[in-house]
């Protein structure tokens, strides 16, 4: 069996992010009509480049929910490799080189000749809350040749992102990771992004978690859709059946984590100050698995996950900068 | 004669910055052994890639000498255009959103199928002094036809950097700008940008002060470099002579102006903290020239120079983000 030499591997989309201050009624006035405050909208190219131009002071950095969680697992001290499908392009480059410069391993063939690096424009509103708009480009023309079995066999771990569930040749090459997980004897664990794409893809979801996962990260509204329950109390506890550690993360209220019949209740880390909550979900995954990969118990894993996602609320993007590191 | 509705029309290196905190010693041991610290050395494309790809969380954020100056007194309200060339790629169509967002003119068109938009790293070392590191790319494949007559002819003022100086075609392009300002009724002002910059191009920048420009910027070392004297005081008298307005910033020492054979003695503005010093002459120079734009006094242009490189210099970049506008 392969040596395992790596804690997590991560597979979603390869996202570059334009992240810019905008008021409430830039939210209503400026965007597609079907666009969710608050959540995360697919957009076409062409939409994006109108959201674009129309935003001002855009902090551009690389993004990506599963990319950003690999990004904070590493700058915390883990072992991390990536796997997800930017283009030959300019910010396909940026993104690239931030993950090599965290020493994460991250191989992946970039896309020639067709569409651009994916795009997020996050916009925040005055409450911290933020607004996604995303133009998925290269990153899902992914498919399960780009699903690298030496680099998987060499995790303990493989972490997944629901957004990736938004594209077909995406679907298939999750079950393929999934399978190859397993056979090479690590875990799985998902995040399941957001309850729109948990709307999108609820069955789908139920599917993987019940054959696949091992550690399932969601958010009140995730967990509420995932189950079509009101309950959120009721739906954690039912979906918990299906897989060894499931958390629910609350806002303000912390966290959530059910195992084995038992029940920990996390608080809140409050953070320094309250910037944006662009990638808090992302990074309390990963101070969850960093505190599973230093074989911390589940309660320290849920603390661990609090102070990481409030030092990302603390400043604008949602990866770790030089300043916490 | 044209409308004056522009009040000022600046011309430089369109570039974009990558911005990144360093150890001293990284300056000595990652670098190429000709790069000044604490100064700006022209380095080439693979250069450019290896120094790029040995920093750590990099910030991405449009750049340029004359470009952030245009930016920051869009910022403070005054109407403003640049001309400058970036390539047809993403770094060149952040470079323009950036600009236009702020309601700047930018029309220059940009380079197909030539070199990359320029880049340009700046490295912060723990005294939050910059050493930045340029390739410069379509930057300088710019030439008299960029020149654009029409936006000259609207503004009041053309701004000039020095750095532009560093490519025979730029060099064309600014004597064939300052002819136009003159035959336009407009006024030249000129930032010196980089003492080695002023010491490859001596001869040809005083030449440009005596015959075209109005108002001059300048940082101690580059007055004295230009002058070829170790008194700053003297050489600044002496360089007053052939300009209308000549400025010596003086870092924590505020600035000295000499105009009409009086002097003015500036106090600095004492930045919120000391985070950046990137970008703190173009600030400088936006601050006066926007007082100029206004009818303030010198002693009021001076300080408001002062005050716009102190918020400059409390964040990472060069231009004005979000929070200050």
């Amino acid at each position: 069996m392969t040596q395992k030499n790596l804690d997590v591997v991560g597979i979603g989309n390869a996202i570059i992010d334009a992240l810019a201050h905008v008021e409430v009624d830039f939210l209503k006035n400026n965007l597609p009509a079907d666009v969710q405050p608050y959540a995360m909208t697919l957009i076409t190219e062409t939409q994006a480049d109108e959201i674009y131009g129309s935003l001002k002071n855009c902090t551009i950095m690389p993004g990506g929910s599963a990319a950003n969680s690999i990004a904070s697992f590493a700058a915390l001290g883990g072992r991390a490799g990536y796997i997800g499908k930017v283009a030959n392009d300019q910010l396909g480059q940026i993104f690239t080189h931030d993950f090599r410069a965290l020493g994460i391993e991250f191989h992946t063939k970039p896309l020639e000749g067709g569409p651009a690096t994916a795009r997020c424009m996050s916009m925040i509103t005055p409450d911290a809350q933020r607004t996604m708009c995303t133009y998925l480009g290269a990153s899902v023309v992914f498919d399960e040749k780009d699903v690298d079995e030496a680099l998987i066999a060499r995790a303990n771990l493989t972490y997944l992102e629901g957004y990736l569930f938004d594209d077909q040749r995406a679907k298939a090459a999750y079950t393929r990771a999934a399978e190859l997980t397993h056979r090479h004897g690590g875990r799985i664990a998902l995040s399941l992004s957001d309850p729109f794409c948990v709307h999108r893809h609820r069955e789908d979801f139920l599917q993987l978690i019940h054959d696949h996962v091992d550690v399932l990260f969601a958010n009140e509204e995730e967990m509420k859709v995932l189950l079509g329950s009101s309950d959120v109390d009721a739906a954690h506890a039912e979906i918990a059946k299906y897989c060894d550690i499931a958390v629910v993360t609350l806002g303000k209220n912390g966290s959530q984590i059910i195992s084995n019949g038992e029940k920990y209740q996390i608080a809140v880390v409050e953070p320094t100050k309250l910037v944006d909550t662009t990638g808090a979900g992302d990074a309390y995954a990963a101070g969850f698995l960093y505190g599973l990969s230093q074989g911390q118990n589940l309660a320290e894993c849920g603390r661990m996950g609090s102070q990481s996602a409030a030092r990302i609320i603390a400043h604008i993007g949602a990866r770790p900068t030089g300043e916490m590191s």
